[in-house]
């Protein structure tokens, strides 16, 4: 018989740590902390398999389920003493997701059931304190009529702030027992009047709608959202964690908190975490309360005038830090756990990988490193690399003289600035738009999560370090400020108030996410520096990967970044965007519209000395390392103007009769320029241009050699081959123009001729062109525009159906299709390979900074990944993690 | 050591017809009719290697050539009792050229070599005739002059026309020795000035300056243009061919002709040519005097007063009748000879299986099977399939009435209508506007070639039915009326005149090349009735073929003309073709412009009717033979108007509002339409505009299924598939209409859903997509663009630059990509099979009527083609022929 359910609590478990995608990563760290010894109140969870099943079949459980669940409540009920439904000692549950990643806030979850009209009387008299059962009971009709049977949550607000309002008192704690009683009352008739039923009142049938509702709240918008943010699979499904309450709002006694045992935002080696006396979790998660810190440390340094847990509740404070400990040592990674405190007694309800910075990340695994406790491979690994481009963007610099307007807590670093926007539909529409938003938010809610994503930073004006904003946005790398109490919103005029002074929608704010400061205005910004951390890491994986790392530059500026990034040599340097500067555009144009050969060979003769100081500049930064220089590739339309006006000025500037201009404009229009008169086509038509460059490169080369004494060899490369003979045609011509330098300057010359591969029929033949070869570069963006059939610049239109389809999982041009594209580059580098073992092979599209692509490169074979100057450091590292993880499945 | 030189004559000779590669065409065959024991006057060929080896060592000879040379210079003295250089009995010999192919007129010639200040004398002597020698040694420097040492054609020109205006002769014949004498001198000085050299006076000198001189024009323009319409490969080379002079002008009992062993216009069984007494054999060719008839019946037919053969030489006449049945059973297929009566005495100068009209070559075909003389494979492959287009397209209704202003000889069959041009050049550059023209010359010469490419019709003042405008013509498969001795052009003021009346240049005329008439205007024409011979070959082709032949059709009258000629099925209806008919475009465009998916319904609920009938219709005619449909492919702005006066009409049609129309035709412009918003991603991002036409080909199919008891089962067929997962979600679509409709209706359906392979992700992931297809049809036009990154609207531009450098041998659109594309097309096919063993493969692309193509997707294994309607019975055809070729390989 199937097993649908798996049982925890009193020190075992059926399960552990190790099956996630059985139990989700709640269940299966519950299974593991029961198992560990550690206080977990008793429960059981019901497999992801199960959410599987109930999608594939109408939604209809396995017919196994019912009794599992039933023998689970059994194992629960004599673990806790007490019984469902009982009278005099009724068992309360929690119900909640939990799926293989962690989906914060993102699916339902129900407390307090159990609770009917009898089981509410035995919970006053076993906790001793009728209005917190009341309390409770009136929380859980709340949460269930929402929840699970559908009735909008402001409807019993209502009621509440009625009776708040007709009792005189501000908060709910002001409310009495007969209070709660009379509104459990009201709630009662609220939910018979909007769905015609009674509240149910068995726990059973409460228990199968709660667990439906989980279950069901997998395949709602947010969670279907934040899915395809992160890249989790719809079939990976959620698990059902059914828990034996425990209460954290019993009384001054009482807590609950969040804690990291170590800092998620700067990886500091300090526990590091937040709770509130007499309440219970969701308070602290949700940000309504500003909660206490657990560290008196951390109190002090932040001022608060809050008494600390450990200033508070010494004894349960040191086990806790015990507990952190063991935790830490046991999964040997930073824990995120959640605790409640009922009466004095510390109960664990959650461990887990704690989500954490980019910085902290790097720390933490250097420091773990250092303390032996991992590998650096673990280290590594551990890692996504594409965390480090937070380090790695720009930061406020810190000799500006700013306006501070407001303080809050730093709760995601880095600096960004934008127009203040106050919803997340808005902070979505502007960003389509091209515009920089910053989100402002009293708080923030899963509802929001397509608002923070469009937005560059968040700003929150209530909740912590750990509300909602505040984790959401470091797992994004966004940069957050939390907590900024002195900010009062006014939604319906669209400004915000601190003191006097208004700041009104659309008015420009920075925000610094690792000091907690608002800014007016966009402060200027600086690049930053590189920790000794972050350069530990680098290094280390220097010692791990096999692939080499090139960047794509062809600015000074752009090469000199890529350098200090640790850049192995330039693996794409495009020389048009050199024809596009202002003082050259006027002689690419004359090029473009001679007449005949002749013309065009006396308006490249003028471009040959500018082509040559670029590439001589770029060659004497490098150093000695290599080079590759594409020749022209876009069609020569793209350097004519198109617009009347821009013809006109054009036309006065240099001279060109405006007719002529515009007719020669409209004859090189095409109707697919990407599959255009482009590329090497450009050089079989009109061969002077690439002579041009190739003597540009030559003479360059040659004059930095005797300059600096490095042996310069530029690699020259032809962009757009589909045949051999196009590329053979080619390099003889380019031999022959070195022949001739050689002769004419009486110098040697090293240089490779080799070809972009970004075409199908180019990887499908191309052993034949590699005969004649010195390296491959695959240009994965234009060959996934083939291979696929789609244009970059025209997917907008269709890109979201594919991925609400789930057609693509992800933008094919972000991370490479392995399947289609990637099977071309597996064919092209085979084949190159065969006929020519001395074949250099790398890649330069823009797949070559992203881990996943560096993952399948490496595992191809490539000698090189070539990225963009700020992704070299995380090509480095995703390299390093694609070779260990390969070794280990070798 | 390497032979490079192969001897014949005296009824023996070192090579065969075997060796065409090594000898040449016109070398293989003058050594096998040697070796068949008829009188070839005796020569060498040296080999088409020695060509190769010529341009791949910077022109310069093997070494031992020279030596061979000498020796095979020997072998012919031995032969002819004469000597080079000897003055009393010199030997003179013709120099040409003669590749695998024949290139008849591309490449260079020298007759009567040998001749010299001495040995024109012995000439003089040996032949009796002063006069003769003379002329003869003035036509060598004259040739030689030109050809060898570049001295331009007119000059000599000039002084002959001089010589004849101060003897008041009208003729060359009128001039007597004497006047050669001194002609000679005056062409010897010219050589002397233009070349600052004597004419060379060494025969073996000569004879080494007219060797080199017929290799280097293997690489003369007008031979490269040849070799590029004909696909011949540069690197086949040419021979030179070296033989004893024999003269058809020593009198009148000499004489020289060309000749047919059957008709080569319109393949009738008997004996056909021309011939010139007293006369060289170009002076035929060249068409230079209109010669007479060969046979009796001929010349009575054709109503000329001048004799034939049969009746002035009935000895020579019977001798030759003799040989051509000889050669003819001998090559068993039609004979095209040369031959030359020196005093009676007749030579063989050449054979060759004879160029011929599509027709021709059809009776020709079919008749030597009925005479037993081939197999019906040998007839079916000796038919080029694209011949038989001429036989399909439209000739002159016979019941029009015609303004006949001219006749002239049927040259080469079929019907033209074009403006009058009178040069090449303009003919090409009007062509290149799109514009028909009919080139109008007094005669043509090889330098003519792409004029007459580009021309409809092409009709000659002068020369006969082997005339050089005739044969290539023919070979062109172009309607041409030659030797309309009627007109006299006037190129000057450009026009021609017909006794009174000028036809100016631009005014248009038709050609009727099957029955040699000038016809005024354009000439209302009809379909061809098929011939039985068409059809014989047509159904012995279904003997021997596997592939299924399928037709593009989406008209009622294509697919009526595609059944007519034998389709079985329709391979591709392009259902959008049926959205640009007038009374749909409004429905269309107001789908396009609806701001949701209710006013896309609303629009697509009036277009479902008018697609359900266009279906019916084409179910009904195809009376249960296979339909496959392509559901919606352009992308939605090509139904949309662009232009500013198109916006403001269509907005007063439709009543949408101008700017809105402007608007929406602007957002959904692309860069790269190509690569754009089509296809199946169409079908994903708005599901109803698939399900209306899934809805209207079911009922139709129902319908008609009904209405006929014919088992109608459409083939629906989902465009641009990249990846499994869109094909699935159509598929599922798809599924769900049917089984709606077959609910509704309460009947029951077959149907298939099948996809394009026409991108190369498709292809690459076949076995994922079959999983769940029932066929698979290649769209290769799509698949070349992708594959070779070209647009097939874009690549004018450059096409031309790549054939002319080789790295096209043809045009990828018109024959497949064998290499690149073809590799896609057995990739997808191999990997559709592998998993999906009972799924059906074809091609819709227009390869599909290429017979080049057909070869390959036979070989490939496709199950059928699908072409155009005329093209239906040519891919019959060369189905047919691949598979008796793939049978013959096996």
């Amino acid at each position: 018989m199937a097993k649908w359910v798996y049982t925890f609590g009193d020190k075992e478990a059926e399960g552990s740590a190790s099956m996630k995608d059985l139990l989700g990563g709640k269940g299966a760290n519950l299974a593991e902390m029961s198992n560990l010894g550690l206080a977990v109140p008793p429960g059981f969870t019901i497999t992801t398999e199960v959410c599987d099943n109930y999608y594939n079949n109408n939604k209809e459980y396995p017919s196994e389920l019912s009794n599992q669940v039933l023998s689970a409540i059994k194992h629960i009920e004599i673990i806790t003493g007490s019984e469902f439904g009982n009278k005099s000692n009724p068992l309360l549950v929690s119900v909640r997701s939990g799926a293989k990643a962690s989906m914060p806030g993102m699916m339902d979850t129900v407390l307090n059931l159990g609770l009917n009209d009898e089981t509410v009387e035995g919970l006053a008299s076993s906790s001793e304190n009728d209005k917190f059962a009341w309390d409770s009971y009136r929380r859980f009709i709340q949460m269930y009529g929402d929840v699970v049977m559908g009735i909008p949550h402001y409807k019993f607000e209502k009621f509440l702030e009625d009776m708040k309002l007709s009792k005189g008192v501000e908060n709910d704690s002001g409310l009495d027992s007969s209070d709660l009683k009379r509104l459990v009352k009201e709630y009662k008739e609220l939910v018979k009047i909007e769905t015609k039923e009674n509240f149910p009142q068995k726990p059973i049938e409460q228990l199968w709608g709660a667990i439906g509702s989980v279950f069901n709240s997998w395949m709602n918008q947010r969670a279907i959202t934040y899915r395809k943010i992160n890249n989790i699979p719809m079939s990976w499904g959620t698990a059902v964690n059914v828990q034996a309450m425990v209460f954290g709002n019993m009384g001054e006694t009482s807590a609950t908190g969040v804690a990291f045992t170590r800092n998620p935002s700067n990886g500091e080696k300090s526990f590091f975490g937040e709770f509130l006396i007499n309440a219970q979790g969701e308070d602290v998660v949700a940000g309504i309360r500003t909660p206490q810190n657990l560290t008196r440390a951390d109190r002090v340094k932040e001022g608060s005038e809050q008494l600390s847990m450990e200033e508070i509740m010494p004894d349960v404070f040191e086990e806790l830090v015990g507990i952190y400990q063991k935790l830490e040592e046991h999964y040997k990674d930073m824990q995120d756990i959640e605790f409640t405190v009922q009466r004095g007694k510390l109960w664990m309800l959650q461990t887990r990988n704690g989500k954490r910075t980019g910085r902290a990340a790097i720390k933490i695994a250097v420091d773990m490193v250092l303390e032996g406790l991992i590998t650096k491979e673990e280290a590594l690994v551990r890692i996504d690399p594409t965390s480090l481009d937070q380090l790695l963007h720009p930061m406020i610099n810190p000799d500006s003289n700013l306006e501070i307007i407001a303080n809050g807590l730093p709760a995601s670093p880095g600096a960004a600035s934008g127009a203040i926007i106050f919803t997340a539909d808005e902070a979505e529409s502007e960003k389509s738009k091209g515009k920089k938003v910053i989100l402002v938010r009293e708080e923030t809610s899963p509802e929001d999560i397509h608002g923070m994503h469009a937005a560059e930073g968040i700003l929150t004006s209530r909740g912590g370090m750990t509300s909602h904003a505040a984790v959401v946005a470091r797992g994004m790398g966004t940069p957050c400020v939390s907590g900024v109490s002195s900010i009062r919103i006014n939604l319906e005029e669209k400004y915000f108030t601190v003191g006097e002074k208004n700041y009104k929608e659309g008015e420009f704010i920075t925000l610094d996410g690792s000091k907690g400061q608002v800014i007016l205005g966009e402060a200027p910004m600086i690049k930053p520096e590189l920790n000794s951390d972050f350069i530990k890491i680098i290094n280390w994986s220097d010692e791990f990967r096999k692939l080499n790392v090139r960047t794509n530059a062809e600015t000074p500026a752009d090469a000199k970044i890529a350098c200090e990034f640790g850049a192995e040599g330039i693996g794409l340097c495009r020389t048009e965007h050199m024809f596009f500067e202002a003082d050259r555009i006027i002689n690419v144009r004359q090029m473009i519209l001679a007449e005949d050969e002749s013309g065009r060979k006396s308006a490249l003769s003028k471009l040959l000395p500018v082509q040559k100081n670029d590439f001589k500049e770029i060659f004497k930064i490098m150093k000695g390392l290599p080079v590759t220089i594409r020749l022209l590739d876009p069609p020569l339309h793209e350097f004519l103007p198109n617009k009347d006006n821009e013809i006109e000025e054009i036309s006065k500037i240099s001279g060109v009769d405006k007719n002529k201009l515009k007719r020669r404009s409209e004859s090189l229009k095409e109707v697919n320029p990407m599959l255009g008169h482009r590329g090497c086509r450009l050089g079989i038509s009109y061969p002077e241009i690439y002579e041009m460059q190739a003597r540009a490169i030559f003479e360059a080369a040659i004059e930095i050699s005797k300059e600096t004494g490095e042996n310069i060899c530029p690699e020259v490369m032809i962009p757009l081959i589909a045949t051999k003979d196009e590329f053979n045609l080619l390099k003889e011509k380019i031999d022959e123009v070195a022949k001739k330098i050689m002769q004419e300057s009486n110098s040697s010359l090293d240089y490779l001729v080799g070809t972009m591969i970004e075409l199908p029929r180019a990887a499908l033949c191309a052993d034949e062109v590699a005969i004649n070869a010195d390296f491959f570069s695959f240009g994965t963006n234009d060959l996934t525009q083939t291979a696929l059939g789609i244009s970059r610049d025209d997917s907008a239109s269709f890109l979201d159906d594919y991925l609400n389809n789930e057609i693509f999982s992800v933008d094919p041009f972000v991370s490479i299709d392995q399947k289609g594209v990637g099977k071309l580059v597996k064919i092209g580098h085979d084949l190159g390979r065969k006929s020519n073992s001395k074949l250099k092979v790398g890649i330069c599209g823009e797949h070559g900074g992203d881990p996943e692509s560096i993952n399948f490169f490496n595992d191809v074979g490539l000698d090189y990944v070539s990225a963009s100057p700020y992704r070299v450091p995380v090509a480095r590292l995703a390299a390093a993690q694609a070779e260990i993880n390969l070794k280990k499945i070798k």
